[in-house]
């Protein structure tokens, strides 16, 4: 049985506390954070502890908060011996080099506080500095996921990257979309199942496969016509840098 | 019973093929093509037809072919008695205006070849110009989709627009994010349930609110470290150009 301790009390606390609680192997002794009614998602008082003073043994301690305050409440766990880690893509383990068994434990999903998601399909993405500890995290890791990978930091930085272009940045493309359905009368709603097969494409096609559209097939005249129907100035900035990028990565002519 | 006819051989006509063959109601009359081998998906040949001065009478014919071919191919259809329909997206309602009963009949969807989508789902958005003709699309869409609307050519290229920011240009995010992957070896199947999970959450938030990623919340730090560790200058310009923008609309300083 692997104990563990969570703390934090939003999207990735709340939806790891959800996971954990079903696991089997795993026990949650308590879940810790510094604002008493932001842990009321845990029905049982016993594992409330808003004190951070005062933290029971674990084998795992999970510090799912903010990533510029990782550092900051990683000092509560100085004198632990168990493993310490963070659930963050973008912050490096040396973060918590101060720590004696730092870790990284980070699931590769986007988590909202009152959606609650299932881990069989989120990579968790481990690191560890020794291999009894990375063996430890592969069981945790194993117990809520069919996908567990040992990334170094560097790596999981890079992926990181990778993630917001694919998430943040396609979700703001998503808000443009609604946006120019919103100034013309139409319903956004007729763009939701394009939306949800533009993703399910790259379950048999690579992205690059997938590409379709005016910018793929060097179609000039919907291209110009695009243009004139869109005034935003912003909006026609990234419709004309995006275009051209496409163009120029299938070979067509600018 | 609607008689249909179904002009053209490519992602939209085998998809049209596939799904019209199992609706009750409708009789597929034929698949009428210039090039025979393209038409082989076809498996009645008596359904196949590449003899454009001899096409037989039908309720409607669906032009599903390429954007700048759709009024050169009009021509053959002008002493048509029936409903001529074309299935684009960008292209207005006028091409068709030497015919006798013009009309569009535009599934709002990412059509591939070799993958069948089920209809269902689809908006096919819909406009000719007598309620005799909106009526007879009504009927062939309801028995194809659950969703049927009736939008004007002004409105059908708006949601064009719409359509190439969430899947054209989605698509080459994916594009960038499967690159920076393989530059670091790292992959790109990892980021594919994140993927998923960002157009699903769509069905929960509006896109404003699903916004989540470090320009949302503003974090300096790591917009700073992702372009250190960005090398391309297309990437980096995208990723500044997308920050920003995020930040702009979600009143962060810049
Ligand atoms: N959201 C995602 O999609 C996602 C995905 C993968 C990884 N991550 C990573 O997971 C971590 C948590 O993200 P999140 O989305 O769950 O964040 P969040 O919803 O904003 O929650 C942040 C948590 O950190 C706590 N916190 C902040 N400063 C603190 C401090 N000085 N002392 C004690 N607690 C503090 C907050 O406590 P209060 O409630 O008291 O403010 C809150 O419980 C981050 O490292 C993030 O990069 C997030
Ligand atoms: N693909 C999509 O995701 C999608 C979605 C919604 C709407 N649409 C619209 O649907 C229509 C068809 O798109 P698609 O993706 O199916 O195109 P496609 O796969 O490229 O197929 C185009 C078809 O048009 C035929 N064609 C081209 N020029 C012709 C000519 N001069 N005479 C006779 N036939 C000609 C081609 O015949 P050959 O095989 O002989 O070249 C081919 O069968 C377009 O208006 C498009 O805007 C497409």
């Amino acid at each position: 049985m692997i104990s563990v301790i969570i703390v934090g009390s939003g999207n990735v606390a709340q939806n790891l506390f959800h996971a954990l609680q079903q696991t089997v192997g795993v026990n949650i002794k308590q879940v810790l954070g510094r604002n008493k009614t932001h842990l009321q998602f845990v029905k049982n008082d016993k594992l409330v502890n808003t004190d951070f003073t005062k933290i029971p043994t674990a084998d795992i301690y999970i510090l799912a908060i903010s990533d510029d305050a990782i550092g900051i409440v990683a000092e509560h766990f100085k004198n632990k011996e168990g493993l310490v880690v963070h659930t963050s893509g973008a912050t490096p383990v040396e973060v918590l080099s101060s720590l004696k068994r730092p870790g990284i434990f980070y699931p590769l999903q986007t988590f909202t506080k009152g959606k609650i998601v299932s881990f069989n399909n989120i990579p968790i993405c481990i690191e560890a500095n020794d291999d009894k500890d990375v063996k430890l995290l592969y069981k945790l890791g194993n117990a809520l996921s069919k996908t567990v990978v040992e990334i170094d930091s560097d790596q999981r930085k890079t992926l990181h990257v990778a993630a917001v272009f694919v998430n943040n940045f396609t979700n703001y493309l998503y808000t443009l979309g609604a946006e120019i359905c919103e100034e013309h009368q139409i319903d956004f709603n007729l763009l939701k199942p394009l939306i949800t097969e533009t993703a399910a494409k790259l379950e048999d096609l690579s992205p690059l496969q997938a590409q379709t559209g005016p910018a793929k097939r060097g179609d000039q005249k919907t291209l110009h016509n695009h243009l004139q129907i869109i005034k935003d100035k912003h909006q026609r900035e990234l419709y004309t840098l995006l275009s051209n990028a496409i163009k120029e990565k299938h070979g067509k002519e600018l």
